[in-house]
């Protein structure tokens, strides 16, 4: 499956909040062997929320998955600009309502919150896009959102880490283990020899495994150490092939005279 | 100004690699009083790179900052990504030879690399689509490039951290600087009363000074911390603007019987 993530937050665009969720869900949507394409981040504004997701549906994603922007206040303005991509209502959604009710009720019984039952501004996090599917959000208020449009899944979650993460593993994670494809990554380190000087010989590996993407990067500048990693989708007998060519490689680094650092 | 940062880079998008380059230059346009609007990530992939850039284009940023692609091996696509964005032939640039000859022959006296003079690989990252000009790597191999489409100056950087910074230090940042804005930003924390809770307070304030953007954060779940966080961009007297409207803040959460903690 292709996988787009949209990052809804004026906070990360100033750099005050630093964005550890798309890391996160990229190792995750990896590891299934699906395609994370692209990640965009973008600030509250419902009229670039909603042209934004406009733009990501026209590339056909199998699964957008958007975080951020779901609170109970004005400057939360994911579900609107979600809605208004959409063309779709915005509507009180009565599961929603009820489970954020009932987790301001259970805040307001413990002490955590002083403020008792629904206002206007708690009713808002249960107004979603016509279609949607409220997901449980049980470390914190606000419901994620399960949409679909056309043969693309929508995932709404929240921005909070702790949030989002809770509703990734129980709703997002069945669906990519459920459609798994296979991923195979490996690597080494190496000294001695820079990037340039393996460039044509990583080329002709590259040329014998065409299914396999052999990148190289340096970890000090001037190429002092450097990382080779060989990733795979879904190719039949991945494993086998990457380990064949990183033995290869492994090979021609020592010819060379590079030394090889092995990952842990 | 506003800004676009372009990241490039198949191992950001399987999660191997952390994206910590944009929130760094985040962080100092938004110092200088610039607007960063978009932060997007992409894969290595020629035709990605330049639909991308155009689409980027079409939005007329004053700034496009990419990140990433420039190495020496045939999975840097960057240049050529940025040559076929802007219909623009790759071509030698002399500069950028001379520069990466002499890196590279630094690099090989200093027994750092075993390989002597240029080869092919080495001399690809000398071609730069015609109109470059290229950004000095002291601290690595790869040249930098700016380059003006239209009203749009662009900025090609490494994505190895410590080469970005430099070249963004020496560079970018003076312009960002000369043309610099104003930007504030102020907030505190807040306890015992939640997001919900405060929000029509907040967005009375809000309507009282059009200008400011004020965000709430909860950082735990359930609002058992929110963060409050006032932004201005290029406001007359912002920053007294901000202090009053946070005095005016300060004095709701009191009188809701919340507590403040005030930023260190």
């Amino acid at each position: 499956m292709e996988v787009e993530i949209l990052v809804i937050g004026n906070e990360i665009l100033i750099g005050k909040t630093k964005d550890t969720n798309s890391n996160w869900m990229a190792k995750r949507i990896a590891k299934y062997g699906h395609r994370l394409k692209r990640i965009i981040a973008i600030e509250d504004d419902i009229k670039v929320i909603s042209t934004t997701l406009q733009t990501i549906l026209e590339r056909k994603p199998d699964i957008v998955i958007t975080t951020g922007g779901l609170g109970p206040t004005f400057d939360d303005m994911t579900l609107a600009g979600v809605a208004k991509g959409l063309n779709r209502e915005l509507e009180i959604n009565q599961h929603a309502y009820k489970s954020i009710e009932k987790a301001y009720e259970n805040a307001y019984k413990r002490g955590i919150l002083k403020l008792e039952g629904m206002t206007k501004e708690r009713e808002k996090m249960s107004y979603l896009p016509r279609g949607s599917i409220p997901l449980p959000n049980i470390r914190g208020t606000a419901p994620g959102v399960k949409l679909t449009e056309g043969d693309t899944t929508i995932f709404i979650l929240p921005g909070v880490p702790s949030e989002m993460k809770v509703i990734f593993q129980n709703v997002v994670k069945p669906i990519l283990k459920e459609k798994r494809g296979k991923f195979v990554e490996k690597g080494l380190f190496f000294i001695g020899i820079g990037e340039s000087q393996i460039a044509p010989y990583v080329t002709r590996i590259e040329n014998k495994y065409p299914l396999l993407w052999i990148k190289t990067h340096p970890r000090i500048g001037l190429s002092l150490e450097v990382e080779l990693s060989i990733t795979a989708f879904n190719v039949e007998n991945g494993e086998e092939i990457a380990e064949q060519a990183l033995d290869e490689i492994r090979e021609i680094i020592l010819g060379l005279n590079g030394k090889i650092r092995e990952r842990k």
